[in-house]
């Protein structure tokens, strides 16, 4: 098994991360990933998946599935420690050669520094209102 | 204005976040919440909030609703560090009065150790399907 990639920043990290959701590359995808029991992911509307393994197995399902992803970013948000950062983007993502309009997923990432350099320990991707982003209701609302 | 509590660990933050929940204490709920630009909060099926107006904005529309909440938590789990911690929980949400059976919510909370103790950063929370918690549908699957 080749050796896993190092990413030097959680930024490295959440770009690897979306690239290798877009290639639908399982090894890419869990190279992202901290190998720990504690580990979270949570696909839009899905279960809780806790473990490397449980993980591994949905997103293998879905590479397996054939839709290829493209996934577009907006609106992120950041609290950065030394130790852990915690992302949010709101991911637009459309299935190549389908042109059905898709509603925003709201995605919470959250990466660890570990002695290899920055891990996934939390992917929490839920749907979102399709006219929301950001804090849009709020402001209509008033 | 009283002085805010100072919560010691991160689990005394998520016991005050999940008691002025069910007390719909508006005070007692933003008390919990750092001040600050970055924090976010998601309820379920709703938009993503940023900022400490906004997200107090929201729970306080919620509360002014009447619907007085009880939560039972279930299948935690957690990734602490000296700095910041991240955990996730089922919650099983009864509204007071109303016999009506809720599907589970599984939320993501993450806390930032400041000068002042623990504070929450983020508060995800998304309709979890209601036959799964953890692994579950992993299990049922094969």
């Amino acid at each position: 098994m080749p050796d896993k990639p190092i990413f030097p920043t959680p930024q490295d990290a959440e770009a690897a991360f979306y690239e290798a959701l877009e290639r639908a590359d399982i090894e890419a995808m869990m190279a992202v990933w901290a190998e720990d029991e504690e580990i979270v992911c949570i696909h839009p509307g899905g279960p809780r998946l806790v473990g490397y393994a449980a993980i591994r197995e949905a997103w293998r399902r879905i590479f397996d599935g054939g839709a290829r992803l493209q996934v577009r970013l907006s609106h992120p948000t950041s609290v950065q420690g030394p130790l852990a950062t915690l992302n949010t983007v709101i991911e637009h993502i459309a299935v190549r050669n389908d042109e059905s309009v898709r509603a925003p997923v709201v995605a919470t990432n959250v990466y660890v520094r570990g002695v290899l350099g920055w891990r996934m320990v939390l992917h929490h991707a839920s749907p979102a209102p399709p006219d929301s982003v950001g804090n849009a209701p709020h402001k209509t609302l008033h």
